[in-house]
């Protein structure tokens, strides 16, 4: 079938997603809001939330129009397409867009799943279908509006001529490549969301719970401790906006990838136009069933009145394994109907991508459930006291990136040999091995709109646990929501396999990605190139645009044994280090502000006995300007070093950085991601569990408490942000590709 | 000058370096033992030290044994040089010899070492001499092995033809390569040490603070603490025989692989065998030179009767000083004599590499001590607990990596530029660029001798502490070996920068000499070769052997854009994160028994009161059965991973393996090893500094020594044991670059 006509399946189904996101959003505000306290509750949450984002996309519209200005004057002079700046502006518009909406619906619906689970009768049913879809909004919002701005984006470069200038399969090149970097906006937009996010959640956190939780001992969310509310907006602008701008970008950031280098495959083997086309268009397709079947498993999930947990979990899994079935056998058939030559091969690489998501997720529940033995075995040493529990989970960490690499290592040979047809590596079918490494990825998001529901599910229960507890609406209630609170985690391994395995095979497919958009800059910037590893032979900008990606990095010398490609590596590897322990001591800092604060508070006896009330406004500004300090120099290292490595040591330095932080970055981020959701259920199992040492409120569960405040800045800071780091280091070098065909000091 | 002349000087150095070890050794054992107290503390430690390395030796000959038969089969069929085995065994056999000496001494040495420091007038002076002649024995006896060893080698495949055929540069090229396989035998022996050293160190150490000083408040080394003798085995076993067989591994390391690409250079450019014998002798030239000025330097730490504790300190920086800048400017001369054309550009990069080593040791000293902020910063962090003196060490350790990782990036080009001769990078004169980064490792290590010296003293000052509380010696002798024991903890600093960066540009020499082995592979195999990527082009072992490094990389594929090499670079990095968390697992494993071990003894009465005497044999039983254990696993990993990345990946993966390892291994090194530092002195900082917070046994101070537990295993276990894991993984795949070249399974 003509791959032009299926492709205005992308736009129908994003109006259709977003239609859909509209109509749950507005179900969701009829619902009743509950007692006068309920409100007053949901609103200072709701203030806090859209305070910290305001101020938020206020710093950040600066760096964005700092940097448009710079790509305007880059496209001046010819360094890059003059539609670079506004396409930028586009992806960080819509990103911001998804994780505002997101958030708004998440603080608009967390108080009426509390006043939902007030039903004696059949309150849990109620709450999970309220949070549920109240969720939905977001994965709905993200999958809706990448859809628009890929399609959108595609229509208008491929017939305003005077943007691209071209025809055939260069045409196609060059538009991929140029949609690519709105990508760069999403990234950057989502580095911002996510530190500056995790910063807020993670500080207001800790500083609750060292204080209230470990001094007073107080409950959760006791509406004596100043921060409580600013935990509760934490769980709002980390785990809801945050995550909705990155998995934003994970999901334009995989298409737009796998697109450009499908029209890359084509150009290169010198296939037809129609060829390339279906090629660039099976991923947005798929994108765009994906996100269809996303919808019907949104409404598959619900149960009987009056379920029981176990049911409920049954009927999320439904949803969800309803989809990934669908999808997984309509990819075979939307690649057929497309006309692709080696279709099965493709879906080959699609599969294995959903298994290798699938496989992650398994080791990271096995590191991090406590029903297995590495999580017990950080729970035994908790009887030893802190600093074993610290040594033992840094150390369950670091064993547990050992699969995670192993499977990435595996699927990615096994997504690449199926693509490129005769299951051999050679310089030839590199292109199409890459695809299907690129497309490996989509197959994994492609299911977002649902996954990402379960996600966003979490912190809305969790906040109505909150609503619940300050509201003083009694134990049933709370445990209803608690009930709620328990499935998102369990929901939560897989996703995060999904989200970072899908991370490494696609910033893996933005490497190559880079390539074609140095080609494009040597065929613009139209002069000769001496690679001095040669013996000084002179290339021509036409003949560099011709070679194979093999050829290319052979003329270049990104071979391993080039110093400025050893110490690119180098480079990256540290990169990843040193981002992270600046947000480690960026969370540290502004937790130690907001301990201080309530100490301060709490030593009022009015305030600790409940008589006065606490002043939670402070404790959210604390949070906001800490946040707001605290991720600008992270955020301007992602950008600046891609950048000065290209100005310093030229193409095989960015190589080898982009590859050194790439590898680097994603063993780190299972690490921490691991570590911390291993302290996390070690302390819950010392709190539930059955050992002879478990119980609350002892010297080994303080213990276990220790390691859970370490492990928050791990797991939901440093890690996740990793995840976008690794894949904006490459969005900025592709970006500036023209940069590093003009000019390097070395 | 003829430099085979010349090179008569190593043999000489070594043996002179040798007699003086011996000469220190006896003078030490004819100071005076002490009272009967003494000796018998003494004789619990010295039991434990030997019955520790017997039971090393045993499962390690075991080791040794099994890989020397394969190298024997593989030389069988012609995969290797039919030397390599035995020299493997001597590698091995000289790295342990030098240990057990210097552990030996240790232990004679620290009981005396207390007995000089209770002269009322001169105990500092007597016992600084006493402790650092005795840490010479083991600097000393490291050199000397390290010069006989290479020297002997040489000389014997020099005259021997029926070991190595051909003659001129080619001969050269093959005796060098040869040699570096003793190098892998060296650094199997010291992973043993290090990862079963530090295993035990810690287990021990943690072990013995956790009850005896923060549940029973004992001070260290209180007699009636059972782990106490096991603590201080545990600095002999792990800070003196596992430095000991490190810095052989990276002191011999450094000089065949420089002398291999010497050899290299000289054939690639079709120099005269004079020229190539030139590079090849000057870094063994330089290193016994160097040998000879650290006897110098020993000589000259001396002060006045009466010292006090700056003018020991100036004392010590007089002997360092006066050798290191002597080495400095006496390279120059010996590259001069020996007739280099350009003497002058291989002098820069020698100094070039004194400057990083230096640098890296001034920002160990910035992130470590307690006179500047990190540490004060990680102090302060204590006011509100462990967890937050936990995350603020984990920030500020891999916020430190930035600056080391540039140090190297920085050196390592300048080495490059400086030796290459032109000052631009090129394919021509890749291999002398190379040779210029090995020779800067050459010149940071040259007076090891000395450096190693003020390592060891550190234990052995410390032990000599030991034997003094728990030999009741009195305040005043205490503080004399306390005072002795500071001063040792300031020059670590400066050994660890030069230990690490050494590591890292060894490494990278490692990685050209790889190259090496595989062409030699490649002209033994004698067969022909397809090189998938470049369009099925056939080669030649013939045209193999004369490519030159980027040629070579070309034509395998070692590009960053190959799958195989972007794989291999992910699971090196995950590697160094697998193998410190299995190390971190041992220690906690190890000192979890010994904590229940400690609190079972002083559960008795008796044994708490000090009326029946504590069983430390138990405890060292312990550490020692813990260590043999878990060091299996670990050193398992560094040697079979390589060989099975080769065999499935081929050539492209393993460059990629050790690249990965490489970058992530260093990284990971020095996090580990400042964070670990920066907790040890964040502790001291508040039991001695002047905040307000500041003072023992508070909460504050509770909280800083959990960050010191976990700071333990951090730098002395996991931490040093990468250093050597980067350079025994390209050690291994040097010598079975034969298999390499034979079969892959991709």
């Amino acid at each position: 079938m003509d791959p032009n006509t299926l492709f205005w399946i992308v736009p129908v189904a994003s109006l259709l997603v977003l239609a859909c996101a509209a109509k749950f959003f507005f179900d969701m505000k009829k619902a009743d809001e509950g007692t006068d306290r309920m409100k007053e509750i949901a609103g200072y949450v709701r203030e806090g939330a859209m305070a910290y984002l305001k101020q938020q996309y206020k710093v950040v519209s600066i760096f964005f129009v700092i940097i448009a200005v710079i790509f305007g004057v880059m496209a001046y002079f010819g360094l890059q397409n003059k539609i670079v700046p506004v396409a930028f502006l586009t992806g960080g518009l819509f990103s911001g867009l998804a994780g505002f909406i997101g958030m708004k619906t998440a603080t608009y619906a967390s108080g009426r799943v509390a006043q939902a689970c007030r039903d004696a009768q059949d309150g849990l049913n109620k709450g999970l279908q309220l949070a549920f879809r109240s969720g939905a909004v977001l994965g709905l919002t993200v999958v809706g509006f990448g859809l628009l701005d890929i399609s959108g984006w595609y229509l208008i470069l491929d017939n305003c001529d005077w943007m691209v200038a071209g025809e055939g399969v260069s045409k196609l090149v060059t538009i991929t490549t140029i949609m690519l970097t709105f990508g760069m906006g999403a990234s950057l937009q989502a580095l911002f969301a996510r530190v500056g996010g995790g910063i807020y959640t993670k500080a207001a956190d800790v500083g609750a719970d060292l204080v209230g939780k470990t001094e007073y001992h107080f409950n959760e969310d006791d509406p004596r401790n100043p921060a409580t509310i600013a935990d509760n907006v934490g769980d709002n602008v980390g785990d809801v906006a945050g995550m909705g701008a990155d998995l934003y970008e994970s999901y334009a950031g995989s298409i737009l990838a796998t697109a450009a280098l499908g029209a890359a495959a084509a150009a290169g083997a010198g296939w037809a136009y129609e060829q390339g086309l279906q090629l660039v268009m099976a991923p947005m397709i798929i994108g765009a069933v994906g996100a269809i079947l996303s919808i019907l498993g949104v409404f598959m999930v619900r149960t009987k009145p009056g379920a029981n947990q176990t049911q409920l979990m049954a009927a999320l899994n439904k949803g969800i394994n309803f989809s990934g079935v669908l999808i997984a056998i309509l990819s075979a058939v939307i690649l057929w109907v497309l006309g692709i030559n080696n279709w099965l091969g493709i879906w080959g690489s699609i599969v294995i991508g959903l298994v290798v998501g699938i496989a992650i997720g398994k080791v990271t529940e096995y590191y991090t459930s406590f029903e297995f033995k590495p999580v017990k075995f950080i729970a035994e040493n908790a009887t030893t006291g802190p600093a074993t529990v610290i040594i033992s989970g840094i150390g369950v960490g670091m064993i547990s990136t050992c699969w995670p690499v192993i499977f990435i290592v595996l699927g990615t040979i096994g997504a690449y040999l199926c693509s490129a047809g005769e299951f051999t590596f050679s310089a030839e079918n590199m292109s199409m091995g890459l695809y299907g490494i690129g497309i490996a990825a989509v197959g994994m998001l492609s299911t977002l709109g649902l996954t990402l529901a379960t996600d966003a599910y979490g912190p809305i229960s969790d906040n109505a646990g909150g609503n619940a507890e300050m509201s003083a609406l009694g134990d049933d209630v709370r445990s209803r929501t608690d009930a709620l609170d328990a499935l998102g985690n369990t929901t939560a391994a897989t996703g995060k396999g999904f989200a970072i395995g899908s991370a490494a095979l696609t910033a893996l497919a933005l490497l190559a990605s880079y390539i074609e958009e140095l080609k494009i800059a040597a065929l613009n910037y139209g002069e000769t190139f001496k690679t001095s590893y040669f013996g000084d032979t002179v290339l021509n900008s036409a003949e560099v645009a011709k070679m194979n990606i093999a050829e290319f990095m052979a003329a270049f010398d990104v071979t391993l044994m080039n110093p400025k490609v050893l110490l690119g590596i180098f480079i990256g590897a540290m990169l990843s280090f040193l981002f992270c322990g600046l947000t480690m001591n960026a969370v540290g800092r502004a937790a130690k502000s907001m301990v201080e604060e309530v100490r301060r508070q709490l030593s009022d006896k009015d305030v600790f006995e409940g008589r006065k009330k606490a002043d939670y406004a402070r404790c959210v500004g604390i949070s906001t300007q800490g946040a707001q300090r605290e991720m600008i120099v992270p955020s301007l290292i992602a950008v600046v070093v891609p950048v000065a490595t290209g100005l310093i040591m030229g193409v095989p330095g960015v190589f080898g950085l982009l590859a050194g932080g790439l590898a680097g970055g994603f063993v780190l981020a299972v690490f921490m991601a691991n570590s911390g959701g291993a302290w996390d259920n070690a302390k819950k199992y010392i709190e539930t569990g059955d050992a002879s040492f478990c119980g609350k409120h002892t010297p080994i569960h303080d213990a276990s408490v220790v390691g859970d405040t370490v492990g928050d800045p791990f797991k939901d800071t440093s890690g996740p942000s990793l995840n976008i780091l690794i894949k904006l280091m490459s969005m900025v070098s592709i970006v500036t590709a023209g940069l590093n065909i003009a000019f390097s000091l070395l």
